[in-house]
């Protein structure tokens, strides 16, 4: 362990950012020196119960929000100068703004899924690629959709088993928090486009993918579902899969035999368990549906898009830092420190 | 602090009961000997990873649970031996028959909202009669409907002030847990007979109290909504309503102009403060919607039917075995241990 701990800011204190900055104040190696937002809402205020110092993104905003009794310890350039390394949590687009205040104060960075890859010139997931992300400037954590297929996809494609995959992914329409300004009721709603941009996008990570995804958004909140088929080369047994996801990191088996039967019952099983905010970070892969017909594998899992990707920016900041060169070290120590299964009972 | 702890059986290990099961070993002065269910599904597996005893309710059961790989104590007349009182949360109308076999046991019942008054002959809610339950053999913890107005109307009403209650109900259709069996969607479903039961129901705790509900179920599962008008004697001004939500137990002030716009916002905020299961035990009353015109007051408020029951049970086994004859101090106690607030920040 080094003797002084890497200090990280926060920008953009939303759904994944206050994850990632409770998750950067559990490691032992880090600590958060503070969160920087524009608003001054419960979520905000929450944030100072929890004792982080709070600082103004745009510093107009520094008068609401004191007059909503935060104390803001001062800008988000102030909170920059005192730092290694920020992570961006920003909406998508705002990261790219950003970029310039980051290279400014000379600091590493760590942008989300809603940025472009070129805004940080690496796209990256801890099991694939922390290696080329050592020592970097720059590093983007793929969004959830693709972080869950990197994980599942990744696994078989290590084995040299892909040929080609074309995957189905059911999207949650918007988030819990969210739920009351907008969303989809009683329909389906595909993207335009096909590929939808995960396929793209995986292949920034594992570029010899071979993969088609076609996207939809449903009416519900609690998480995404894929529908994945995966042609091999052939050879493939159902008992290699689960052997190979068995050993995957990040990736649990689960069973609707167990009563798991719908994405509401894996979160209610995760508030079961205690954890904070009932946030899955692990892919859940249906090891009692997924079957292998002839040269294909057909899976069906589940990707928590609120929480999936933070486990991946806590090692995106070992990586850039590099106070960890080790991939399978950096994944323990952030798996022990949030509570990461590879079964749940 | 009495030497022996309260030994306490959980009879039904779904919604309410897994958290009366999780409140109960929280407390210093009581011991959870174990829990009884029917089925094997990941709830139960979760409980037997939190080191619970389990036991069987039907005994033919058995086999089908350890064929789950569940270590499976005994039975539920085994676990009836154990104890001093049994929790019952059983679904609605399984309680009353259970009685007979807590009874030929000789052991103390506290019942659901589900059961009927007479089930049970006293209706309990620790802030509004704690005193009568004192070494009764049974009572029934009401409903979370009731709970909420019993708390909320019930302050208004112990200042003398109300003269009659009119309020409506707007009930989740179902929970988080079994939202994917069924469920209501994009449209409203009122209850077919006004009053519905839940203001009679409030009458069994709170005998001289004038109201009347109209409840229906709305197309959503985070918890319920109250629309109370109290048509009060006059004389009471917005300040006074404040200031004695101020001093009500279980109940916080929440406002809008926090964020805490919709009924997801509350849930939010219960799991950015990391409660268990995102449970929100308190009733939130919105203090920047409330107001007095003229003699009425008009209140919205929140109620979380899974968690708004489960401090009241706890009290209950204070009551009924006599442990703790002070409500102030049953509900602190049990207030302390679950992490109950008066404010959120």
């Amino acid at each position: 362990m080094p003797e002084a701990k890497v200090k990280v800011a926060l920008n953009g204190y939303g759904n994944i950012g206050k994850r990632c900055a409770d998750s950067v104040a559990l490691q032992d190696d880090m600590s958060l020196v503070g969160i920087s937002d524009v608003v001054a809402d419960y979520r905000v205020k929450m944030a100072a119960v929890k004792g982080y110092s709070i600082y103004a993104s745009i510093p107009e905003r520094i008068p609401d929000m004191e007059k909503a009794d935060l104390e803001v310890a001062g800008t988000l350039e102030d909170l920059l100068k005192e730092v290694d390394i920020v992570i961006d949590a920003t909406p998508a687009g705002i990261g790219a703004k950003n970029k310039p205040l980051y290279e400014k104060a000379g600091i590493k960075m760590i942008f989300q899924g809603g940025e472009k890859h070129e805004v940080a010139g690496h796209s990256f997931l801890a099991q694939s690629n922390y290696e080329t992300a050592l020592g970097r400037n720059a590093t983007r954590v793929v969004s959830c959709n693709t972080t869950g297929i990197c994980r599942v996809i990744g696994a078989l494609h290590k084995k040299g088993w892909v040929k080609k995959v074309r995957a189905v992914l059911a999207r949650r329409a918007t988030d819990p928090w969210e739920s009351h300004r907008g969303g989809i009721v009683n329909t389906f709603v595909p993207e335009t486009h096909i590929p939808s941009h995960q396929g793209p996008d995986a292949q920034k990570v594992i570029p010899d993918l071979n993969i088609v995804t076609i996207a939809a958004k449903g009416p519900y909140n609690l998480s995404h579902m894929h529908f994945a088929m995966v042609e091999t080369y052939g050879g493939v047994t159902k008992e290699d899969v689960i052997k190979t996801f068995e050993e995957t990191p990040r990736l649990v088996l689960i069973n609707a035999a167990d009563g798991i039967e719908a994405l509401n019952s894996l979160i209610e099983l995760m508030r079961d368990m205690g954890r904070p905010r009932a946030d899955l970070w692990e892919v859940g892969v249906w090891g009692d549906i997924l079957d292998v017909h002839g040269d294909e594998i057909y899976l069906v899992y589940q990707v928590h898009n609120e929480a999936i990707v933070v486990p991946e920016n806590v090692d995106a900041v070992r990586a850039l830092t590099e106070i960890e060169p080790d991939v399978r070290k950096s994944m323990e120590k952030t798996d022990k420190a949030l509570g990461i299964k590879k079964q749940f009972f």
